[in-house]
């Protein structure tokens, strides 16, 4: 299958070109004469898609079941009560809200972190995106619990290894200092030496993880996790809030890709700003995510764009995060955190592309496609999503929509009634 | 002209319910047993509309034309240059677009401050919104240029007071203590007085702002305004980010509605977050504004309520204005601002509503609809909007937009080059 993309404006760049996709990756950008078996055209930006490096997707399922509360009750007395009851099923159907959110926003990729990953795989490869998988592990430093726990990775891993798609990616997905031992994590370092599968991890989320973990340890979260082999080239460490500038320096020389989550950070109340500013000018690749829908409450990254940028100036400069940056951080550097080349509107790199609507409010006057995409856009400014050169959305159209709510609505309702 | 609303959920309200609109009003809810001329039935959720309070809306014209910028450089090289050389058509088209973008977040009035009131007026009404009017004053602290701005300020009023439409409501709006002196402020307080017509300032955005005004004059912004007259019952105080506790409550006790603006005030660095819980709780009636297109860079009040919820939280506390709150900023409090009977479903009020689509990825599953309204949905999730009983927009269409957009690009790019 080859699409001809006709007489576009490439995001950053003046005047119009035409690019051609073939067997999912990008061949030509320029005036390429060739036939394809699709030709689209329209008054449209084209832009690399959108890649979302840290989601628990099947929360989709809890969205607006509890907010507004201390991070402490919410966990207690809404997420983990519902969590233990659920079944595969609600798992698949929520993971697949989850992934028609994300392409709604121009997101065709992300990292998750839940439970049942051969439901997760089954339903981002049925929507047609793709996604670094991991099972959560938890052993909350009890050895049965961890045993336990090893089983459940181990046959999450065995299962998506032989799940029959390239779109899915597996990976090792420790919890938190807070809730994994020392052996667990030491668990969690053999399989990535043996595997080679990154891990994802949530640190330095809130302020009292970090009190806490000094007070115990006597040492930061980041010294240990480094000296215990998880931090490490590729790791994607979530939040990320709490960092001193050494320990920046550390992400830095490793190439740990810190997940931002902005929108949940503030709605947790993390205490904190993610330093994302200070990250980028040491080096660091800084990735955005939206965590969960039960803390966000949508998947929108061009949301969490707009809120990096303006988070990261508010209380300090006008010129921090510039939408350049920030635009980066969710194409680039975001698929690359994931594994994917991708990201680019390049010659070899995978054909995972959008097209915005030129004459949308959004864009006009239209000075200036980036800015535009980062702080004024939202999902319907969007017409086509591609990834992989497969069409997901088209006008605006998600073919299986109807049927992805309603399922998730049942699914959703029986579950807090169980 | 009457509507019957058939069989639909209202916000945070159990069940499903009618409503009939006669004449602009809200005349019954409930189970209305009557025939109207039009009947709207479908899967929806019923909202009151949205209050901006705090705009320039022309600023459309110069969205994304100078972003990531220190506020100084972006004014003087930027936005005062052009604004120099604007006409009165740009702002007619540059307001018909923010008018039609506002629409789009389910905004169907605003208050506004710029210039060439006459054309605002024309869009405002030609857009079927309505909007509370200023010519912004501002004379520098210059006799002569004290003068001239009276003389616009005279025949500003002049032509809101002549316009055939109650959509168009006159106000006083002088632009901040750093750029009006205090005979001016006295021209000011003197036709209050005379009119009755509220007061719209700038107030206490930047704490440089803060700092100069004290070193120069030893007293606050606030106890100077509130002596000279200006802050007084129903006076809009955009932005009233830098303020103490004491200050809190002369804005109780005088009953200012302060314009909160979260976005712009990130955009542009204010190094300060707005105190909307505290207010809140003593008492003031907080509201909602997006600024101008030109520092935000859109005009989104479901984004605006999000990101205050998130502000007030994230360095503070996870249960600092939760949804219930914040929505009451955007309809209620918003429309009392504006001089609006309007912010809630009940009879007699204006019907200003929404109606939102139920089967929405950012409704599902649904379990608190305010909730979904302020955490989750998007102009995308938005089908109809209706003011004063006219309906604006159907099934997310708007007839004019098309030529709303070409022309307003054609003056924008005019502008810029002029």
């Amino acid at each position: 299958m080859s699409i001809l993309i006709k007489d576009v404006e490439i995001v950053g760049v003046r005047g119009k070109k035409s690019v051609y996709i073939e067997e999912g990756k990008i061949v030509e950008v320029g005036n390429p004469s060739v036939e394809a078996d699709r030709v689209i055209r329209g008054d449209f930006i084209l832009s690399p898609a959108f890649y979302n490096t840290h989601t628990h997707a099947a929360m989709t399922l809890l969205r607006g079941y509890g907010d507004d509360m201390d991070l402490q009750s919410w966990l207690t007395e809404k997420i983990w009560p519902r969590e233990a009851k659920l079944k595969p099923e609600d798992v698949y159907w929520g993971t697949r809200l989850a992934a028609l959110e994300m392409i709604r926003s121009g997101v065709v990729g992300f990292a998750d972190m839940y439970f049942y990953v051969k439901e997760v795989a089954r339903a981002v490869v049925d929507q047609g995106v793709r996604a670094l998988i991991s099972e959560g592990f938890i052993d909350l430093f009890d050895e049965e619990k961890r045993e336990n726990e090893i089983k459940k990775v181990e046959k999450g891993l065995k299962a998506l290894e032989d799940f029959p798609s390239e779109r899915v990616r597996p990976s090792l997905g420790p919890h938190a200092v807070y809730t994994v031992s020392r052996e667990g994590f030491e668990y969690i370092r053999e399989k990535a030496d043996e595997t080679g599968y990154p891990i994802h991890i949530h640190l330095l989320e809130t302020r009292v993880e970090l009190e806490d973990f000094l007070k115990e340890h006597g040492v930061s979260p980041v010294k240990y996790l480094q000296e215990v082999g998880i931090l490490r080239k590729g790791t994607i460490a979530a939040h990320s809030v709490h960092l001193t500038d050494d320990e920046i320096d550390v992400y830095s020389k490793l190439g740990v890709y810190p997940s931002h989550c902005p929108t949940s950070n503030m709605k947790l109340s993390v205490k904190g700003i993610m330093p994302a500013q200070r990250m980028v000018e040491k080096g660091v690749r800084v990735t955005l995510g939206t965590d969960g829908a039960a803390s966000n409450n949508s998947l929108n990254m061009l949301q969490e764009m707009k809120f990096a940028a303006l988070l990261a100036k508010g209380l300090s400069s006008p010129t921090n995060l510039p939408a350049e940056v920030v635009f980066r951080m969710a194409t680039e550097w975001g698929a690359e955190a994931l594994g994917f080349r991708a990201g680019k509107v390049e010659e070899g790199y995978d054909a995972d592309l959008l097209l915005f609507k030129r004459r949308h409010v959004s864009f006009t006057p239209g000075f200036n496609s980036i800015s535009d995409i980062v702080y004024s856009a939202g999902p319907s400014s969007l017409d086509t999503v591609i990834c992989l050169g497969e069409v997901l959305m088209e006008e605006g159209v998600i073919p299986s929509e109807e049927e992805v709510i309603e399922r998730t609505r049942e699914v959703s309702y029986d579950l807090i009634e169980r």
